[in-house]
């Protein structure tokens, strides 16, 4: 992050979200008297002091706009949240990515076990909806039941799962940039861009005004795995806290790869301003969420 | 079943109820042009033309009783179906169960591999919450709303994925019939219980009026899982199409490993006459459930 007044509110802004969500997890993940302790210490373990809480950080900073109470739309953040969390332990399997390391500590199956990491994220897709249907989330079943629907869309085979599948598949087939844009859009893409719509839902914003808001959100999902692969190509193992130069090593195509360094980073800068230029109508409402786009090709893990 | 004019109806709801959650699954499960394609064909291997539907018979035959318009049921009944799905591929997974067949075939990570179930069983978890939160399945968001809550706290932490983990653990630790009777009621019982209460939200009951199907669910949740054990325990492999004495193998506390068959046997008896007397109050519209009862003990699969 830049030393500028911005930097200074985005460092501000994260710091904040990452304490929030510590303490909402804090308060829903509690242990009962049995057997289950060892499933909720594990999502514990899961959920609470890592990551960098950019999907929380996009639904919050959205829904302030619009002038939503912090603490609702902090509850449907840490619904998106329980989403990524489920798909990192999943992702980590060793059926999977078989990762050891995430967040600087040992994945949740090296930690725990393998049963336990399926069961935890299992728990936490579930969790996600729970909190969602709560009327402690936000007064309106109409809004609520679209937020659910937002959420669902984005995280099943139309959206992050099928992205996954396409990632698998990724290493057998060819993969062009078109391709490899499609399997990042749903991946990743689907679940900035639905936190940033659950933001604008809770802001009573009507589906025709959040045109800017999803190509905003577009625009930075495909900037932020620019950069990861750029991170993976160049990036610092004790900085990233995940292992780093996996897709080197098992042939992937990545953005990298199919445009070489330099033209990676020059694609990716371009759409953080293009990104930036989707907020023109918001003006100083929108400083977060501008500072946000320039972090993410910024950050160094 | 028996040849009795209940057994006939039952016959013919359950033939009725399989046509139906396949044909519902056959549409909503159809394979985009790219290489989510082989998610998509595991999910069709998982979820069409098997299991024998109990649950969205529950559902379906509770909301016809308040009459509930039969599409919009099953809609409903096909989230929970899917929940159900999800957990079976999860659970039978090699870090899981470890089972090979499941309904007569191959389990889905043997018929694919690992990656594609872990995967499939997320998909399907989070197609249940899409169809709920779709208005086609009830044009009133409370009553979406209430059906996601009941839906998601049976499969999370504190209803299925609990229950689960207590089976997990259950290998390693004493359990007495009051541990194993708890769970049950999580690891089965709650989405039985779910089913049967979706009904009636969708038919408009009252919370308070909810109270006499809860305890139904209750007994026939716990007198379906001592019939598990009890097949298990005698089971016939080709009749179950999966593998019996794997509990006794294991080691495994089971209703009949603590009672002994005979009285497993009469206690099952005794949960369904139970679970009948709680229908008293609804006179012949109640026959489906009070069928269904029975067949929970007397089904041979």
């Amino acid at each position: 992050m830049s030393a500028t007044p911005e930097g200074d509110l985005l460092k501000d802004s994260i710091s904040r979200i990452q304490q929030n969500v510590d303490s909402v997890f804090d308060a829903f993940l509690t242990s009962p008297d049995d057997s289950r302790s060892r499933l909720v210490d594990a999502m514990r373990y899961a959920a609470i002091g890592g990551g960098k809480r950019l999907r929380p950080l996009l639904l919050v900073s959205t829904a302030e706009m619009y002038g939503v109470n912090r603490d609702s739309a902090l509850r449907a953040a840490c619904a998106v949240e329980s989403i990524h969390i489920y798909s990192l332990i999943h992702d980590d399997l060793p059926c999977m990515d078989d990762d050891d390391m995430r967040h600087g500590k040992p994945t949740l199956h090296r930690a725990f076990d393998e049963a336990t990491a399926v069961l935890a994220g299992d728990a936490f897709h579930a969790l996600a909806f729970e909190i969602l249907a709560d009327d402690e989330t936000g007064g309106d079943p109409f809004a609520r039941s679209e937020l659910i629907a937002t959420l669902a869309r984005a995280s099943g085979m139309h959206g992050m799962a099928g992205g996954q599948m396409m990632d698998m598949a990724a290493g057998e087939e060819e993969h062009d940039l078109h391709s490899i844009t499609r399997l990042q859009q749903l991946k990743t893409g689907a679940l900035l861009a639905a936190s940033v719509e659950m933001g604008a839902i809770m802001g009573h914003v009507p589906p025709e005004g959040r045109h800017h808001l999803r190509a905003y959100a577009r625009d930075i999902g495909l900037a932020f795995q620019i950069a990861d692969d750029l991170l993976d190509h160049e990036g610092d193992e004790a900085k990233t806290g995940k292992a780093v130069r996996k897709d080197q090593g098992q042939g992937k195509a990545t953005f990298v790869s199919l445009m070489g360094p330099d033209k990676a980073r020059e694609q990716a800068n371009a759409l953080v301003e293009q990104a930036i230029g989707h907020l023109a109508s918001h003006g100083d409402d929108a400083q977060i969420l501008r500072a946000l786009a320039r972090y993410v090709v910024e950050r160094d893990r």
